[in-house]
Order: structure tokens, then sequence, then C-alpha cells
């Protein structure tokens, strides 16, 4: 368990740098994964800007967002989105708070983002949104309260994404990297949707679609070749010597591959 | 006093070069605190760019921007905003003028720039106009004589930013560090309300949720958190010995964190 | 042969990073040509995305898109494309598929792309649409069937250019050098015209100014001007010995040029 | 005047370089200046891409666009573009041909760009527009032959600015600074007037405040400030030995400085 928990650490700090680079975080938002070896704690790092975090700075939390051992620093504020998340949903084992730009013209005017190209629907159909004000009245807008979290949770329900306005979104998924790349895929799908506008009506994939590609980010060839690719975009990163020869001998014997039928 | 003022010349270089690589600042603009030790004075570089300016840059004004000894170098000629805002306002200590493009396409089309977001509350409810050609007919637009400082302090009021139209703008704060996020947050805000106009009306933020959200910048979570990112993105930046030492045993001792009420 | 076959292997490699240094590729997205000595084979990497590929990656394919030797790595779901192209036109040589963030747009909202620039000539007339929908009903909007690569191709017809409804484009070139060209222009030009048409209508360039723009990037002076500036941009590329000799001594003597007349 | 000459190239191809990094110029354009000591010649770079050019790439040519020595490199296609205005204007003494992408929208919707913020106000009232088609039918749009140029440079007139339909821009200048900077204002405004356009109607600057504000790049305080900041932000940009010592002692002796009146 030790060496999967200092395992977990470093991809969780590198998929903090991944997507801090690809524009999905910048000096606010976070991400978390559920523990390891127990459903009923999550890892999350101290408060400190994703594109800065180290394997040292994730610390474990209950699901009641308590710090498991006592803190030497500052926590996320707004840790309680995740805990609230990881109770309701036990199929979730990452979580992914945002405030990325290409979202937030979105959350400002309350407009749906809708899958618009095939990458675009992993998000699912058409995000809910929710709005901290109908519950909660005049507030600023982080979730900081349990009873807060445990709201946006249920505006979550079985989606991948909830929409929270005037604020941003969070994102969650099963498994690290699908949590990361939805994350990016969303942002990318936002930003086309949006400039598609000026051309016209934009529609969003038809129901079939949306259902059979939300699963591509899942294929391991895919899954493979762009967690390589936005690792290796992350200044200074460098890959565990572990990483290094796991990827000079990629996974897949010497199998002869035909053109797949679906 | 000699180490305090070392270390805020240090910090204003600090901040010109954050706001360049953030995008507020570019060739053009420039950020000034008041003196720690003698409101009557106020801290500016000599002309230079921000992205490039040091601490020896710093020179030391009178608030009629009169440099306190005698210059080796070419001035900001537009040095009066920091001046005559330090006399309209004993409460900022901090200023900064810029032409940020976000901000840009709103000082020309003379629109206003409402918070739509809740970092974007940093900026007040509504931050004013001041036309040039109004008291001053045909100008260069620079604002370069005293009466022309002294007409944009009387836009700016209580405000947090003054909106200069055809122009650019000139935010205030109480603290170098919340003027900053005030001016990164603003250009954030500016960006995602006009691309959200794409997609319908947009609404500002509500005035209860304006004035809890305007504090977030203050928050010692976050002023930390920032801070760190901000500076760390500044190419080359060297932090001192001291700051490293102090980033790595975080501010807060080992007290328990529940989740906090508000 | 082998010294060609090396020699093709690196420029593919790099014309794979050039496009993704462009932002025409990213984590998806591939780059094809075909093998110089059989017209039956096609040269294309193993999958992995486009900035990180190295000659070694580069494999060798049938026109069926089966891998002429067994394959240790995962292989080009989407390889199908430039097989079932390849076997539809002799002319092409080279062929790219890509999902460029200014092209999706237009595939988002099913508008054509049209020539708007002289650069843009590069595209044709008016790039034709294929929608993976019509003939196959719902599917993730991947091409992986040979039917479905066949289907491309005959929507690519004699065009430069095929649009590939709600997923991307496919480029195909004769020559490598001018497929990198014509997907480059082919990005600025759909970049241009959406933003132009916030100014108002946006008419394509004259027939005659089409076809005679078409060819400027076949000028010998554009393509060594272009090609140089694109590798030089790539990061870390270093050019072979023989590649830096031949750029010292460009190919033109000592030849009085007078300004050309057409 | 051998230094002299040495200087001025070396300050070209500074200048090509800047305009490269700074989004105007990119694979095309190019800068030139009259020479220094003989208005009946000028000094261009071979064909190559401005970010990548070199003093020892600067030719020097006959107003004619023949260039003086026999050339051993492939020259700019379109240098009548630099001759024929060098002849046309005795006033301009340097010029850049770009197809800077703010600026295309515009010369691809034949809308006009107005300066619309201070900086901007260095393009003048409203360049002219110039299209190819007009005097020459259907062509491949690059101003090769002289009887082009020649065209171009009426279409230019007395302006600052020429633009040219479905093709790019023509910028003129007396001295390469002001070249320089006029060639970047002009990209500034032109994507700053095309934002606003969101907001609603966008109007010029009142004519007097073109006029004032049109010399701002000339002031030497400015001069000075954008050409280091400019520089300084070339990869790799090496200032000569010479220049760094200047750069240290800035021009201005102590004299005492009071906000100026105009």
């Amino acid at each position: 368990m030790a060496d999967k928990l200092t395992d977990i650490k470093e991809e969780l700090a590198l998929a903090n740098r991944i997507l801090a680079h690809e524009g999905v975080l910048d000096a606010f938002g976070h991400v978390s994964v559920r523990h390891p070896g127990d459903p009923g704690r999550y890892l999350l790092s101290r408060s400190r800007s994703p594109a800065l975090i180290e394997p040292a700075d994730i610390l474990e939390y209950t699901l009641d967002s308590e710090p498991v051992r006592p803190p030497t620093a500052h926590l996320y504020a707004e840790r309680v989105i995740h805990g609230c998340i990881y109770q309701a949903r036990s199929d979730v084992t990452a979580v992914c708070h945002h405030h990325a730009p290409s979202v937030m013209p979105f959350v400002i005017a309350g407009k749906p983002i809708v899958p618009v190209f095939h990458l675009g629907a992993a998000i699912g159909e058409e995000p809910p949104f929710w709005d901290q004000q109908d519950e909660f009245g005049d507030t600023n807008l982080l979730v900081v309260k349990p009873e807060e979290g445990r709201s946006l949770a249920r505006a979550l329900a079985h989606h991948s994404v909830v929409l929270m306005n005037r604020h941003g979104a969070t994102v969650v998924g099963n498994g690290l990297k699908e949590l990361v790349s939805r994350s990016i895929f969303m942002c990318q799908n936002a930003e086309y949707q949006l400039r598609a506008l000026t051309l016209g009506l934009v529609a969003p994939l038809p129901s079939g679609e949306i259902e059979l590609a939300g699963a591509i980010s899942r294929l391991a060839n895919v899954v493979g070749r762009t967690w390589e690719y936005w690792s290796a975009r992350v200044p200074g990163n460098k890959p565990t010597a572990a990483a290094r020869a796991k990827r000079a001998k990629p996974a897949q014997p010497a199998k002869r591959r035909k053109a797949r039928r679906r």
C-alpha cells in the first residue's frame, strides 16, 4: 500500500500540473482522488496552485473533508466539493474543480455546454447547472460549508460535470486519467461551441454518437497516447525511471493488427 | 526603515514583472506603492517597461510627482496618475495604470465592465468612466498634467477601478498584493464578460454577492497561494533565501481545520 | 533506398513535430507519406502524439492499412484514412488528419471553409463535407473500418481537403512539404474567415485568384523559407549536419535577379 | 559609413526578429530600410523568414529592386513593394509588409481599420485600401511586377499604412523604430477594434486626438522604453556590449523633472 500511495500521490501531483499547463487550472482550482486503499478517504493537495504541486503536498482527508493528520499548511477552503461528491457517488474516484477560461462564458451567461465534437462527448448529454444563490442566497460563491457541498453533489446527480453559475465547474471521473481527459476535452468542446456560434446554430451530437464517442477517452490506445503527451508538455517534468522503461516497451506484444471492426 | 524600503522595492519590482507576465502590462503601464514610512511619498520605477524592472529602478516621488532625488533617467510621463490618486485617497497604498488587452474593447466601445464571476467582484459594483476629452478637449490622451491627474482621481472617487476612454484603466488597492490580484481578476472578468456576450445577455453578480466575493482576494489562504503562483511564473524569478525559507514552513501552525462555517 | 527511407522517416517525424508546434495537431491527429519506393505502401507513425514522434516510431503499412512487420506498439485506430486515400488518389503522396482548433467551429456548425486570403487558396475552391452519420448511423465518429475510410475518400474525391462533421478534417498533398503548408495555411484561413464574419459578409477569393494563388506554396523560394522557419520553431530540433550544410549555401547560384514578370 | 552600415544591418535584423516575436510577421513578411548613405538604395534581407534573419542576410538594392551585388540566395519575390515606395515617398526610410493575424479579418472583409485607442493613432486617420484585382485582374496576389508595386505606392499616397485586400498590409515610417512601433500598435488597434464590435458601435478617435496621439511613439521616453522591451523579448537576443553600456546610463543627465505641461 505504501508504494501504491506513493505512486498515486505522484500521479495526482502530475495531474495537477498537467491540468494547469493545459489551461484548465490556473492560480485556482484543484484535483483529488479517492484513496486507493480506503473508499472513506481521499487525497488532495494542501492549498497551493496546481502548477506548483509536488507529491509531498498531497494530504489525506476523511469524506467529511477533515484532514487525517494535523495540518501544517493552509487547506483548500472548497475541499467539501470533493468530500461531498465522494460521499454521494461511489463510482467516482477523481474530482476536479476549475474556472477554466473556455467554460466561464457559459457559467456566466447560464447557457448549457453540449457535446459538439467527438471528444467532447466525454461530458455526457448535457451537464446540469447549480446556482449557489438558490439555496443559500448571497454568498461569496465559494463552496465551503458541508451543506453547500452536499447541495452541489445533488445537482451533479449521476452526471459527469456540473456547471456552477458565476463560478466555474466541477468534473468527476472513474480514474484520474479519465478525469484529466474529460476536463481537457470539456474545455476544448466549450471553446469550439462558443466559436461555432459565430457561424450559426450549433446542435449537439446525436444521443447515439454521444454514448459511443464518450468512451473514446477510455480506449487503451488513447489513454497511453494522451497521458504521454500531456505529461511531456509539463515544464520540467522528469519521468521516473520506471515510467521511462515502461514507455520504451509499450504494453502490446507482437500481435498482427487488422483494421478493427467495431 | 532601510530594510523595509529594500523589501518594498523588491516587491514592487516583482509586482511589475508579475503583471507583465500575466498580460496586464506590456511595453506600457506602471505600478506604484505609497512609501511605507511616509504617506507623502510614493515609489514608482523610472520609465522602463514593467517586465524589465529591477529594484534599483524604483524611485521616490512626492505626491506632486516630483522625484525626491535628481533623476538620471527618463521618468514616466503619466506619473501624475499615481500622485494625484495618493493625494485624493488616503486608503490607497498601491496604484496600477494599464492598457490590458481584455479591458481595451470596453474602454473603446465605452461599455461598462461589471463583475460577472466571483473573482471579478474585486472590481466593485461598476467602475466609472473618465473621458479626458470632457475637460481637456483634444489631447494625446496621456495623463501628464497635474490637473488631468486630479480630474482622473475625481472620477475614480471611492471606486477601485476607473476606466479611461480610448486609453486604458487605472486600478487602486490597499496593499500591493490586493492591487495585483484586483488587476489580474479584472482582466479575467473583462475577458469572460466579452465572450459571454456571444451566448446572450450577461448580468452582473447580485450586489450581495459582489460585496462578499469582493473580499476573496484578501483571504490569507488565497493571498499566499496566488502570490506564490504568480511569482513562480515570472521567468527567471529567483526568490530570496528568506522567501524560500518562509515558503517551506507555511504560516499556519498545527491546528485542526474543520470545514469552516462562514 | 535505405538512405532515402531514412531521410523520409526523418522528414515525416519532423513534419509531425512542425504541425504539432504550429497548432494543427495536438494529442491527436497524424501525418503519413506514401513510400518513396513502393506506391503500394505508406509510412505512418505508431500511435503516439505528433509532438513526440521520432523516426524510429515510423512504421510501414500496406494500402489496406496492415502493418508490414508485426507491430510492437499500439497503432493509430484511424489509419484507414490514410490507406484508403492512397488507394483512391494516385496523385497524393502525403495525408494529414487533424482536429485543428481553428477548423473545428466550421465542422461543428457545418459551414464551409472558403479561401479568403492568398495563402488560403491552397485549400482549393471549397472543400467538401463528409458526415459519418449519413452512411453509418451512430458511431463514435472515429474512422476505423475500411468501408468508413473508403466513404471518406469518395467524399474527398479530387479535392485537397475534406471536412469531417463534428470531428475534424483531412488534408492531402503531392509531397510532404506541400501537405504541411496546405495544413497550416488552411488553419490560418479558417481563423481569419471566422474573425472576418464579425465585420460583415465574407466572400471567397475569385476563382482566378484561387487557381493562381493556390500555387504559391510550391514556389521554390517559398518552400525553402517556410520549411526552414517551421523547422527552426520546433523545440529542440537539431538539423542534421547535411541539412545545415545545405542551408549555408542556398540552391540558387550567382544569377542576376530582375524583378520577375509573371 | 562602414560602421554605420554595420549598425543599421544589425538594427534591421533585430527589427525583423522583434516584429516576428510580436506577431506582426511570421513565415512571411519583410522589413527594409533606406540606405543611410544613399537614398537611391535600400536594405532588405535575402528571402528568409524574419525570425531567423541575421545581419549577414541583409542585401542592398537599387530602388528598381535590383540587387547591387550578384545574389547567392533566393530574394523576396515582393521586394518591389519596398523599392516602389522608396521611389514615391522621399520621407519614408523604413517599410514593412505583413499578413498580421489581427489585420487579416479587415483586409478580408474589406472593412477599414480606424484608430480606436491612443497608440493606434500611429496609423493615421484611415488607411486606404488597395485591391490588386482592380488594375491587374486575377493574379496570385503577390506584388511582384514593378507596375504592381507602383500601383500599390499610388494607393498608399501620403498615408502611413495601405491595406491590401485579401492579402495583408504595408506600413511605412520615417525611421526604423517608428516603423516598428507603428506596425505593432496597428496590430493591437485592429485586435481591439474587432473585439470592441461585440460590445456595440465603435467610433474612431476624434481627428484632434489622432493628430496629437499619433506622435506618442516618437517621444524619446517612449522610443527608449519600447525598443528596450521589444528587444529583450526576442529569444536569444544578446545585446552588443555597446548597447548594454548605453542602457546602463540612460541618455538624460541629472535635470529636475517637473510634471510637464504640454
